[in-house]
């Protein structure tokens, strides 16, 4: 397997499109469409918020379908918006359908931006044309950009990998920044593959891959009403099998993490990328939970954007996360350097552990010395530009 | 009921010292003494991290003795200190027990501040004589000020109230600011009564009155190891019964949430005091579980800090609560003003809002229209005033 230039357009198969629509602001890429040459499988992983966005709904129900087509939005969630909501992303769908001579349940939707407003569907319908006749297998990089909303670049991957019937390749897209917790898909990822692979295959490999990478970042505590990862693979008479699976979904969970990393490193302010194991749990249950509380404790994340040695942060986020902790078993290190050792202060390491935190990547490493369970969380600092984006974000 | 002027100083009883101990730091308040004239019942709220600091530990051991004194300090937690931390403890409340001609296991202690350092215990008992002999009644807000770490000013309050036997007093100091948030006390509460109530009576009806006021307020999502409640009350062969005792429990309960509202309206770094009302929700817990994930989420709190009407996080965050949320049916106001009904937008009111929002005091209203539990908790908006005092804390 190895990591291509580039991204999209490596795939067999497929074309892009995006168009100025001025869905909520003018003068930006915000509405684009992927269009796979033939029908294909399709398996996607959404939000598990209670309160979907219309989309989401729209995806659910299209998913065991033979799909030929994903449109997508920025700036507008399409959430909280009822029935009216519903109906737009039907009505905008089916008329990407016709266009594409396609049934209108072959195409799916997916939108990010901000909650409670109506899309304006017939803004978006009007654009079509030009959406339809502007695609072409180069155009990935657009469709990218699209459906970025605070990202500050867009986000494209492509590996390739071999199996006995040759090489195959799968390239994603996805926009990340805010509303990033585990528990969930991430904001919006897009993957298509030349491999043909089996619809069951494809949503057990894509559901597993998942769980390691996207659903395991933390930017902040919050989990969006539009999360949504889709994977497109051409149909087939022969799907992959055997070690050729074995192969696809190696590639896809590398593609995966490497899309988790660009994800986190361009966090809404993050100025640190972390990485939380927690080793030796009693259980994966709380195992995953420690890392989780350190990752998404406020306090912890403010010390990382500080470069401050408070590790205490860390052992009290550890101790109320809910897992079996026991005081005297503790260990923590950062960067390699041992902290607090079965519950007491391992020396005084304080210029060391600041020239590390400086240095922007690194792991906490917390010894929970209960069992043999392990768990790790990217993880990212709260700095005062995460605050001001978020402060100023509708407005 | 009414409140008093001034604090501590009013309930007869009870006398007051705080030193500068140059613990952490030179030059100010750290460590306190609050010293009972004759043995008292006390009760205790502590943390429920797993990590607990010693002075946590010799509470829980001694909360059922007659209690004489309570020691507190600042800027060091004695928190994952190991053996050495307990014994420091030991031994500094022995010296003061001493002094006071109490037994050993009349003396409780609190401590706030740094994780992760031995306490200097020396230093501490050197400044036993300076402490003991400048006890006195009217020193309270000395020790208010003492057991300070980020807030910008002390928290002290009395009440009065009637029984058929005559008037009695409470008074209580508080320290908050950040590491707030339910499911524990809050960082350190010390309550003085004149009322004689029964040891278990004293519990419970701290406990109850807590749950609702102290243990109902987020500045951020972090758990303390230090947390503490505590409350003394005189012996007597006569406690309070009946109406009187229920005088008590209502006098106290006012007492506490109006120390609440201290602690929230000084968190670290607020501009806002929102409460937030979920009501019609399926079950009591449901209905705590959508208030919290609203009250602490990371994009809520910047949105209300930004004044920003971005009231589709408020939605968001109910449905990843984990409570029964049907999008259908949730409606949310913010200041009396209706922003969605039954899951659908409720007319664009971006102008009023923030209007309402810029007064820094308003209510979230979320009816679930699931049942008929209601919860209510007192939360802040995110600021870059939070992050830089949290940034910049231990170094």
């Amino acid at each position: 397997m190895k990591e291509l230039q580039g991204g999209l357009g490596n795939v067999r198969g497929y074309s892009y499109s995006a168009v100025e629509c001025g869905i909520r602001y003018d003068g930006r890429l915000d509405y684009g469409l992927l269009v796979a040459d033939a029908p294909c499988s399709a398996a996607g992983v959404f939000t598990t918020n209670r309160i979907v966005a219309a989309p989401v709904k729209l995806c659910r129900a299209r998913i065991g379908n033979n799909i030929r087509a994903i449109a997508v939005n920025a700036t507008n969630a399409n959430a909280c918006t009822g029935d009216e909501g519903l109906r737009a992303a039907e009505s905008i769908t089916r008329d990407i359908a016709e266009r594409i001579g396609a049934p209108e349940g072959a195409v799916l939707m997916a939108s990010t931006g901000i909650i409670g407003r109506q899309l304006p569907a017939e803004k978006m319908i009007a654009s079509h044309g030009a959406l339809v006749s502007g695609l072409a297998t180069g155009s990935g990089s657009d469709l990218a950009r699209a459906i970025m909303t605070t990202d500050t670049r867009p986000k494209e991957i492509a590996v390739e990998f071999s199996t006995v019937n040759g090489g195959f390749r799968i390239a994603g897209i996805a926009k990340g920044s805010g509303m990033i917790a585990p528990g969930m898909a991430t904001l919006l990822c897009f993957i298509v593959t030349d491999a043909p692979v089996d619809r069951t295959d494809l949503e057990c490999i894509l559901r597993e891959s998942v769980s390691t990478t996207l659903n395991a970042i933390i930017i902040d505590n919050d989990m969006s009403t539009n999360d949504t990862v889709l994977i497109l693979s051409p149909l087939s008479d022969k799907p992959l099998s055997g070690d050729d699976l074995v192969a696809f979904g190696n590639a896809l969970l590398y593609l995966l993490s490497r899309i988790a990393e660009m994800l986190v490193s361009d966090g809404e302010g993050t100025t640190k990328i972390v990485r939380v194991n927690v080793i030796n749990a009693a259980s994966e249950d709380d195992a995953k939970k420690a890392a989780r509380a350190v990752a998404k404790s406020m306090l912890v994340k403010t010390a990382l954007f500080g470069n401050d040695p408070n590790w205490g942060r860390i052992a009290a986020a550890a101790g109320y996360s809910g897992a079996d902790v026991s005081e005297e078993r503790i260990s923590i290190s950062i960067g390699g350097i041992s902290l607090l050792k079965n519950g007491t202060p391992d020396g005084f390491k304080t210029g060391r552990l600041v020239e590390v935190m400086k240095t922007g990547k690194f792991d906490i490493l917390i010894d929970l010395g209960m069992g043999s369970s392990t768990a790790s969380v990217l993880t990212t600092d709260l700095s005062i530009d995460y605050v001001k984006i978020n402060a100023e974000y509708s407005t």
